[in-house]
C-alpha cells in the first residue's frame, strides 16, 4: 500500500498555464454539467531543498470521489518538523515527485462514493498515514480517513496524528507502563514533549522533564509536568536529587530523547537498571555517544521510534481505537496543542518560512477553510 | 540471595601463618575426628588492582557441606577476561573482599549434605551464579549446583557457562531466532564468537562474521562460519555485497557487537530496517556511536547484554534446561573452545599474565584437580 497518498494529479501551476488550457478545451462540454474541473489550489513540490524555495501553488481541478472513495474538504493541517524535512529531502520516506506535502490535517467530508456508507457528507474526519494534506480538497480511499467527534476543533483535530500519536507511542515503546510510574525527556518545551506531559497525566504518569531554556518551565508546569530541570550537567544533578526524595525514590525506566549528544547522555545516566531509551528526534544534530560499560551494566535498550514507521504498523482497529481516544481527550481538554500562528495556503512560503525557526512558541498552521 | 558466593572463610594465606596456627591450637582435637582442617588452596584477593599482582594462594581448611549444601572437588575452571576485570575492580559487580575469585569452572561432587538427594558422590558438576571457583575444593548449597552428563570432557565442562551461554542469550536477544535467518557479528574470533558461530549453526542460523586479523578468518570457516571478512570498510563493502548475491537478497536483523566504536557502526549499518544491536562487550573502549537519523530511520534496537543480569533473570528450570542443552552440545562435538593453556592453581600469577594477552588462541585454564 502506498502510504504517501499516491497523488497523480497533473501540475496546473502558475508556470503551466498549457495544462488548464488543455482542461478547457477538452473538457469544456463535460465541465459544463460537472464540478470537476472547478479549480482549487494546493501546495505542490517538484523538487526537494529549501521548503520555502520549492514549495509551490498549483491550482487543479476539482477531485470527485469514485467508488470506495471520500472527498474531502480540508479545514486545517500543520506545518511540522517532519514535513519541513520531507520538502528538504532529509525524511526518512522520500517524496515521488512531483507530490502535495503535508502529512497531516483535518477536514469535512464533503462527498463520497456510492457504496461508502460509514462516512457521511459534514462529517469531521482525519486522514491517517497519507501525505498530501496541503490542499484545499483531497479524494481518498475510505479506508485511509477516520471520523472525529461533532463538535471537535478543526484545529486541534489537524494536529492529532503526528505529536499526540507519537506521544502516545513514545510513552509504550517498553510495553504498557505501570500506573505511577516515572518517565524522563528531554526537548519537553516541543509540541511533541507537551503531549507526552499531557498524556502522561492522562495515563497516571509521572514526568521528570529536561527543557533548553529555564523560562519554558513553567508551560511545562501548567501543562502537569511533575519535575522540570534546565538541560545540562546541572539539571540532571537536580533530577537526581529530586528523584531521591520521593517518598520511595525512584528512578525512571523510560526516557525519551529528541535531542542527541550530552542531553541523550543525560538520559542514559538518569536510567535505571534494565531501562529504555527511545530516540524519535535529533534536535541537537549530534549522534548518540552510548558508554558501552553503561549500556551493558545497566543492561539498557535504546530504541528509534519513527511515527510512520509505527502507525504502519498499528493493526487498523488499534489504530482508529487510539485516534478516537487522543480526539475525546482534545474535546474534554486534556490535550491542547499550542497554535504560533495560521496562514492561508496561498501564504505557504510564509508559513514554512516562520515554521523553521525555533522557539515558535506553538505550531505554524495552514488555515484552509 | 548472593551470587557472588559470601565466602567468609579467613585468608589463611603465606603471610599469616598464624592463622592456621590458631585452627591448629583451637580444633586440635577435633580435627583428629574430622577433614575440616586438612589444608587445601585456593586463589584469593583481598584488593583489586594489576591481577597478577593482587592474586595469592591461600590455604584454608577443607570445607564439609552443611544440610542443603554439597562439596564439590573442582577440576578446572577458565581466567576469562570478566574474572580479570574483576581482578581489576572495573566488572559490573564489584568484589566484596576478601573473596576468591573465578565466575565458572566444574567439578566433581566429593560429599553431600543429609537432605540432598539429587546430587551423589562422584557426579560431574558445575556450579552456576557463584563466584569463587578458583578453589580446590568449595561447599555449595545444592540449589547452586547444576549435573552434567557422565564422561564430558570436564575442560569443556568448566567454560560452559559463560561463553556458550553468552552465545545462546545474545542469539536469543531479539527472540526465539527464525530458522534460515541471518546473525551479523565482531570479534567473531573470539572465545565468544566461536560459540556464537557453533551455536548459530546448531540453531539453523546463518552468521555473517567480522575478524581483525585475516589470519583468524580460517579458524570461524571450520567452526561453520557462512562468511567472514575482516572488521573495516573494506570487509562492510564486500559483506554487503556477499548478503546481496545470496538467492534471496538478505540483511541481517541481529547483530553481535564486542568491540564498540566504528565496528559497531558497521555492524548498524549492516542491519536491515526493525533490527536489534546487541552490545556485549568493548574490545576496542570506545564508546558508540549512533546517527540519530540510522536509529530513527530503521527503528533500530539497541541493547546491552550482560550475562550476570540475563543469567539472574532466568527461571532455575529455564538455566537448568539451557545448561542440560549446552552440556549434550559439548558431549556431541558441536560445541568446542580452545584452550590455549593450562596452569596449576599455584601458578596463578603465571595464568593471569597469560590470560591478559590478547590474541592467545584459547582460554587460559587453571588445572585444578
Amino acid at each position: 500500500m502506498d502510504r504517501q497518498g499516491g497523488y497523480t494529479w497533473n501540475h496546473y501551476g502558475k508556470g503551466s498555464a498549457i495544462g488548464f488550457d488543455v482542461c478547457l478545451t477538452f473538457e469544456l462540454a463535460w465541465c459544463l454539467h460537472s464540478p470537476i474541473c472547478y479549480p482549487m489550489l494546493q501546495v505542490l513540490i517538484s523538487r526537494t531543498g529549501p521548503p520555502a524555495e520549492v514549495a509551490e501553488i498549483a491550482e487543479i481541478p476539482m477531485p470527485v470521489p469514485g467508488p470506495g472513495e471520500v472527498s474531502i474538504r480540508m479545514v486545517a493541517a500543520p506545518v511540522n518538523p517532519a514535513d519541513l524535512n520531507f520538502l528538504e529531502g532529509t525524511y526518512g520516506k522520500k517524496a515521488v515527485l512531483p507530490c502535495v506535502p503535508g502529512m497531516e490535517g483535518a477536514g469535512v467530508v464533503e462527498a463520497v462514493g456510492h457504496d461508502v456508507t460509514d462516512l457521511k457528507p459534514g462529517m469531521p474526519v482525519m486522514p491517517v498515514g497519507v501525505v498530501g494534506n496541503w490542499t484545499a480538497r483531497r479524494v481518498l480511499p475510505a479506508s485511509a480517513v477516520l471520523p472525529l467527534p461533532a463538535g471537535i476543533d478543526m484545529r486541534q483535530a489537524a494536529m492529532l496524528s503526528v505529536n499526540p500519536a507519537t506521544a502516545w507511542g513514545l510513552l509504550h515503546a517498553a510495553g504498557t507502563p505501570a500506573s505511577g510510574a516515572w518517565v524522563a525527556q528531554n526537548a519537553a518545551s516541543s509540541a511533541a514533549g507537551h503531549c507526552v506531559i499531557q498524556i502522561a497525566k492522562v495515563l497516571g504518569l509521572r514526568t521528570v522533564n529536561f527543557v533548553r531554556r529555564p523560562e519554558s518551565a513553567a508551560a511545562c508546569r501548567e501543562l502537569g509536568a511533575d519535575l522540570v530541570f534546565t538541560d545540562d550537567a546541572d539539571g540532571l544533578a537536580a533530577a537526581k536529587a529530586a528523584l531521591a526524595e520521593q517518598h520511595v525514590p525512584v528512578v525512571p525506566l523510560l526516557a525519551l530523547n529528541a535531542v542527541g549528544g550530552d542531553s541523550a547522555l543525560r538520559l542514559l545516566d538518569l536510567l535505571g537498571m534494565g531501562g529504555t531509551h527511545v530516540t524519535y528526534g535529533a534536535m541537537g544534530r549530534q549522534a548518540l555517544k552510548v558508554p558501552n560499560g553503561m549500556l551493558i551494566f545497566k543492561t539498557l535498550t535504546l530504541r528509534g521510534f519513527w511515527l510512520n514507521q509505527w502507525q504502519a504498523s498499528l493493526p487498523r482497529e488499534e489504530e482508529a481505537e487510539l485516534y478516537a481516544k487522543l480526539a475525546d481527550w482534545v474535546v474534554s481538554g486534556h490535550l491542547r496543542q499550542e497554535i504560533a500562528a495560521m496562514y492561508p495556503l496561498t501564504e505557504i512560503k510564509a508559513a514554512l518560512a516562520h515554521a523553521g525557526q525555533s522557539a515558535r512558541g506553538g505550531k505554524v498552521l495552514l488555515d484552509i477553510s
